[in-house]
C-alpha cells in the first residue's frame, strides 16, 4: 500500500511514472500481480504510467531472511518489536535503489530530461528497517551521484519519509477523491501481509498486517481486502497486540 | 583478469573465499564460465573457494550500455579514450556491490565471525568509470553501514584501488610463483575483451583488451590467451593505439 499510494501521489503531481518492481523472492510475490492490476487500472482511466517488473529471485540464496527463506517463519507482533528483524533482507533497499538509479540515468539519456527517483519508505519502517531512514537515503544517493556520470539530472523524492501508514493512507484517499479513483478498488488490489495464502488472504497477525490494519481503523474505514478472519476479529486482534506492546 | 589476480590476492591472504560473480547480461557472459574453470583448478588445488553465479540478467533491460545492448557496438581504442564511456552500464558497480553487501551480511550471521568485502576495482578504470574510484567505496560502504545492523562487522578491502593492471599482474605473478599455481592456466581462464567471440577469442582492439595487452608486454611476458590474430599483430597494434593517444 505504501508504493501504491506513492504511485497515486506521483500521479497527483502529473509525473509521467515508469514504476519498477521486483520479484526478489518474496513469499509474498502476490504483491506483484496486485501492483499489475492497479496499474492496468489507471492506465484504463488514462494515467501515463508503464511498469517493469525485474526478476531477481536469483538473488534470494544470497541474502538470508525469514521474508524469502522457506525455512524461517514469518515473525508476528507488533511492526516495530525486536523480533521483526527477522523480516530484515540484508540490504535489500540498497539493492532496488541501485537498480533505481542505474535505471533512471537510462531514461535521462532516452528523454533527455531531468527524472526524479522516489519510493514509499515511511517512518513507520525506521525502528526495524535501517534502510528506510533518511540519513540512509542521504547517503547512498551522495555515494550514487560520485559514482556515476550525468547524476546531476537525478533528484530523489521521498514524501513519505517523516509519514506514518495513517497519513499515506489518508493522502491516498484524498487523492482518489480529487482523480475519481475508487479507493477500495485500488486498496483492494494491494497485499500487505508478509505471510499471505494464495489468495493473498492473511490472519492479520503479521507486524505489516497490523500496521496496516490500525491506519484503515485510524482513517475511519474497513480495510477492502479479505482477511481469513472478520474484519472485525483481525481488527479488535491488532489493538490487542498494540496495547500488549504499549504496556 | 582483475577479479582473477583478487582471488590469488586473497587465497595467498589465507582467506577462506566466497566467490560471487554476475550475469548482468554481459555480451561477455564467458567470462563467468571462465571464473568457474580457475576456481575449479584453484579448489583441486586444495584452496578454500567457494562460488556463486547470480543471475540478474533480467535487469539488463533497465540499464542501458553498449556492454550489454545488442544494437550498440562496443567501442574501440585506448581505454581511457572518452568514447569508453559508451561501456560504461549505469550504476553497475553499485548494483554488485549492494548484493555483495547484503551476501557478506548473511555470511556474518551464518559464520559468525567478521567478514571482509573485497572487489578488484583498480586505477586503470578510474578515467571512465567513477564507481571505481576511492570515494565512491568511501561513500557507499558508509551509506550501507547505516542502512543496515550488524555492518560493524563487514570491512571493505581494495587492494588494487590505486594500483594500474600492470601492478595487478605483477601481483599474480608474484602469488603464482609463491603458492606453485600455473600462471599461464590460470590467465588463459580469463576474459578480458568486452567484444569477444563465442571462443573467447578477440581482436584485441577494445580499450580493455588494449590495457590488457600492454600490462602482459610490460611484464615481459606473452598473454597466455589467444586472440583472432598472433600476438605480435595484437601487441603493434595496441602500442600504436597507446601512441596515437598519448600524441
Amino acid at each position: 500500500m505504501d508504493s501504491t499510494s506513492l504511485l497515486l501521489h506521483l500521479i497527483n503531481k502529473k509525473f509521467n511514472v515508469h514504476a519498477l518492481s521486483f520479484n526478489y523472492g518474496q513469499k509474498h510475490i502476490l504483491e506483484l500481480n496486485k501492483a499489475k492490476k492497479n496499474i492496468a487500472y489507471l492506465k484504463n482511466k488514462g494515467f501515463d504510467v508503464s511498469h517493469t517488473i525485474v526478476d531477481i529471485s536469483d538473488s534470494s540464496s544470497l541474502l538470508d531472511s525469514s521474508l524469502t527463506n522457506k525455512n524461517s517463519k514469518i515473525p508476528q507482533g507488533y511492526y516495530i518489536e525486536e523480533s521483526m528483524k527477522d523480516t530484515v533482507v540484508p540490504n535489500r533497499n540498497s539493492i532496488f535503489l541501485s537498480f533505481l538509479f542505474g535505471y533512471c540515468l537510462t531514461l535521462y539519456k532516452k528523454h533527455n530530461k531531468k527524472i526524479t527517483m522516489s519510493l514509499g519508505v515511511h517512518s513507520g519502517d525506521h525502528a526495524i528497517y535501517p534502510d528506510c531512514r533518511p540519513e540512509f537515503y542521504d547517503k547512498i544517493f551522495e555515494a550514487f551521484s560520485i559514482g556515476n556520470w550525468d547524476s546531476e539530472n537525478l533528484n530523489l523524492y521521498l514524501p513519505y519519509i517523516n509519514n506514518n501508514k495513517y497519513e499515506i493512507l489518508k493522502d491516498a484517499l484524498n487523492i482518489c477523491r480529487n482523480l475519481k479513483i475508487n479507493f477500495n478498488t485500488i486498496f483492494s488490489n494491494t497485499l500487505t501481509s508478509y505471510n499471505p495464502n494464495i489468495k493473498g488472504e492473511s490472519d492479520g497477525t503479521t507486524g505489516s498486517d497490523i500496521e496496516r490494519i490500525l491506519a484503515f481503523e485510524k482513517l475511519g474505514r474497513k480495510d477492502p481486502i479479505n482477511y481469513k478472519k472478520s474484519w472485525e476479529h483481525v481488527l479488535k486482534n491488532a489493538k490487542k497486540i498494540e496495547s500488549e506492546y504499549n504496556n
